[in-house]
C-alpha cells in the first residue's frame, strides 16, 4: 500500500518548494500535478520576490541560480501626472530589496532540484480526491497511466491552486471573501530590455493602470489596464505599444524598446480568500486559499510565507511531536493573508481607472499619490509592504 | 460713500480669525454676517485644534485662553474588536500635538478680540450681494436695520460657510467635487467629565463608528454613527449611551459617565470641494470652499490655514505691491485643501460601517487597523496627518 508522509496536491511553486523543504528536513513527500512539467513551466506568473521568499529558496538550497541570474530592485517608481516619482524602498526599509526572476525560472529550479533529489512527483494525476482527512488516515485517489492509484499519508497540503480540488473538497465548511475588479491586465512578454531595469515603474493616468517590469536584463514584462471583457485580437502589438507609451511619463516613453510579443494575455483581477486554511488534516497553502490582484506582485510570496509555516508546522509535528504549529498554521497564514490582501487592494484601488470612480475619487488618487511620494512615512509604509511584512 | 480695504462676508472663525490678522497688520476690514451673534456662538461644531491652528490664534494675540482652557492631546486611541489600541501622536511626529478646545470658546475669543479692537461686524446683514469683483472696483450690497447699505472694498473674502452667497454667486465658475456618505453623526454634548480626557477615542465596531472626545475636563462631546434619516427624536438620551458602550472596549464603556444631553443633533457627512477659490477681486475661505467629513477633524483647522494664506497674500499685496501671494492663493489652498480631503475620507472609510460594505471589506478595514497600529510608519502617517501637514 503506497505510503508517503505528506502527499502534496500540485506541482507549483508552492508544492514544489513545500516539497523541497520536507525533504531536507527528512520528511517524505509525494506531489500529485493533474498537468505535464511542460504546460506547469509554460505559465507565465508573477516575476517579484520578497527577501523572505529568497531566503526560503536558499533555505531549500536551490538559490544558487536566483542569486546568479535574479536582479535585485532597490527601488520602485510611481508615476502620475506624466511625472516618474522614484521611491527608494532600499533606504525606507533600512536595507530590504526585491528581486526580479520569474516565476518560471523559480520553478523549473525547483522541478530540477526535486528531480536530482529522486523524489516522487507524479504528473498528469488525473481525478485526484481527498479522503479521511477529518480522521487520521488521509488518502488520495487519482488515476494515472489508464489505473486507478490510492497514497496514503499523514496529512494533505493543497496546493493545487484556486481551480483546484482542495478547496473544491472541503467547499462547504469554507467561508470565502471575494471582491472582483471591473477591469482586466493585459500583458506582454517579449525579448527586448527592459524601460527601467533597476525599479519596476506604476503608472497612474487617466488612461487607465500601466506596468514596466521584468523578468531578465533581456526579458521584458509590461501590462496596461484594460476592460476585462477585450480579448487578446483586440490588442495586435503596436496598438499595446502605442497605448503603453501613452500611459507613463514622455521620456520613459521614448526609451522603451519594442518587440514581437512572445506571450499576450489578458487576467481578471480579484481578490479572494477562504477561511481557515486547516480542515483536520488537511491544509491548503498559496492560490488554493487566497488570490490577490497582481498590483502588489504578493502572490508568489504569499504562498512562499504559507509554505514556511506549513513546513515548519510538520517539521515541528515529526521532531517534538507538537502539534502548536500546526493548530496555529491557519491563524498564522491568514494573518499574514490578509494584511497582502490589504495592501495589494489599496495599490490597486490607488493605481487604477475605475468605470465609476467620478471626478471626486480621481482627485482624491492624485492627492494620495502626491502625499505618498511626499511623505517619509507614507513611503516607508509602502515600501515596507512592498518588500513583505515580517513573518 | 463706506469703504473699506477687504470686505468679509461671514462672521464664523473663518472671517474672524480673518479679519484679526488683518487688523493686526494694520488692513482695514468689514464683516457682514447674516445671523446674530448669540446664532452664530450658539453653532456647536468642532473641537480639535492643530498647532497651525494654535500658532494663527497666537499671531492674532488671543491665545492666552486657549493656552489657559485646552486640553492638550498628546495621542488618540483607536477602537476595534473591542480592544483599545494608543497612537501616541507626540512620540511620531517628533512632539507635536492638537489641542481640544471648543469652537464655540475660539469663536467666542475672537468676537470679543473684534469687539475690544471696535471693529465693524455688521449682525443680521440681509441679502448681501456681490458685484464688480471681476474689475477692481468690488462693492457689498445689503440691507440693515431696514435700509440698503452698500460697501465698496478692495476685495471680498468670502468666509460664508457651505450655503452662503459667495460661492453662490460664481456657482457657473467652479467646479465642484462631492461625495456624500451614506450616514450620518449622532452627537451628544453632555455636561459630565470625559471618559477619556487626554486622548480622543475613535471607535471601529460592527454595530458602527464612535467617537468619544470632549470640549473641557467638565464638558463631554460623544458620537455615535447612525442611519442619515433618523430623528433626533428617535434617540432618547438612554438609547444612546446604551449604543455607545455597545461601541467601545468594555473597560470604557464601564467608565462613560453619563448625564443629560444639553445639546443632541445629527449631522450627515460629506465631501467637498470647489475649484477654484479665488474669482478676480472675490476669494474664498473655509467652509465655502469645501467640506470634510468631520472624522479626521480637519473642518476648522482647514479653515485656518486658508485664512493663513489669504491674510499672508493680502499683507503682500499692501506692503509689497506684490500679486503673488493672490495669484498662488488657490493652488496654495487648494493643495492643502485635498491632502486634507485624502485624509479624512480615507479615516472616514477606515472607521465607518458602510451599508453596501459586504464581508471582504469588513475584513480589509481589520486588516488596515491591525497593520496601522502595529506598523510604526503607518502609525506616523496617520499621526503626521491628524496635527496637521506643513503649511
Amino acid at each position: 500500500m503506497p505510503k508517503t508522509q505528506i502527499a502534496i496536491i500540485g506541482a507549483g511553486p508552492a508544492g514544489l518548494l513545500l516539497g523541497q523543504l520536507l525533504h531536507k528536513a527528512g520528511i517524505d513527500n509525494v506531489i500529485l500535478e493533474r498537468q505535464t512539467a511542460e504546460y506547469v513551466l509554460g505559465r507565465i506568473r508573477a516575476g517579484i520576490l520578497e527577501q523572505v521568499t529568497v531566503d526560503l529558496m536558499d533555505e531549500a538550497g536551490i538559490g544558487a541560480r536566483l542569486h546568479r541570474e535574479g536582479v535585485v530592485h532597490h527601488a520602485i517608481e510611481l508615476v502620475f501626472r506624466g511625472e516618474r516619482h522614484p521611491i527608494d524602498v532600499d533606504r525606507l526599509t533600512g536595507g530590504k530589496v526585491v528581486t526580479a526572476y520569474g516565476q518560471t525560472e523559480l520553478t523549473r529550479d525547483l522541478m530540477e532540484a526535486r528531480q536530482a533529489a529522486g523524489l516522487p512527483t507524479v504528473y498528469e494525476a488525473a481525478d485526484v480526491s481527498l479522503h479521511g482527512f477529518d480522521g487520521d488516515k488521509p488518502l488520495l485517489r487519482y488515476r494515472h497511466g489508464g489505473q486507478e492509484h490510492e497514497l496514503h499519508c499523514d496529512f494533505i497540503a493543497g496546493c493545487d491552486g484556486f481551480h483546484g480540488v482542495s478547496r473544491a473538497t472541503v467547499q462547504d465548511h469554507v467561508t470565502e471573501y471575494e471582491k472582483v475588479y471591473p477591469f482586466g491586465w493585459l500583458g506582454v512578454l517579449a525579448d527586448v530590455p527592459p524601460v527601467s531595469p533597476h525599479a519596476i515603474v506604476y503608472g497612474n493616468s487617466e488612461r487607465g493602470f500601466s506596468l514596466c517590469s521584468m523578468r531578465s536584463l533581456t526579458r521584458s514584462r509590461y501590462y496596461v489596464q484594460c476592460p476585462v471583457d477585450d480579448r487578446v485580437q483586440d490588442w495586435p502589438d503596436d496598438r499595446f505599444w502605442d497605448e503603453l507609451k501613452r500611459r507613463v511619463d514622455p521620456h520613459l516613453a521614448d526609451n522603451i524598446i519594442t518587440g514581437p510579443s512572445i506571450e499576450k494575455s489578458i487576467a481578471p483581477l480579484r481578490s479572494f480568500v477562504a477561511e481557515p486554511m486547516r480542515f483536520g488534516r488537511l491544509f491548503l497553502a498559496g492560490d488554493a486559499a487566497h488570490i490577490v490582484p497582481p498590483t502588489g506582485a504578493k502572490g508568489l510570496n504569499l504562498a512562499a510565507s504559507d509554505v514556511k509555516y506549513l513546513s515548519s508546522a510538520f517539521i515541528e509535528h515529526y521532531r517534538e511531536r507538537s502539534a502548536a504549529g500546526l493548530d496555529h498554521y491557519s491563524d498564522r497564514a491568514l494573518h499574514r493573508v490578509w494584511k497582502a490582501e490589504r495592501f495589494s487592494w489599496w495599490l490597486t484601488t490607488l493605481m487604477h481607472s475605475f468605470p465609476d470612480m467620478g471626478a471626486f475619487n480621481q482627485k482624491l488618487q492624485e492627492a494620495e499619490l502626491e502625499y505618498l511620494v511626499h511623505s517619509e512615512a507614507a513611503s516607508t509604509a509602502l515600501a515596507e509592504n512592498y518588500v513583505g511584512l515580517p513573518l
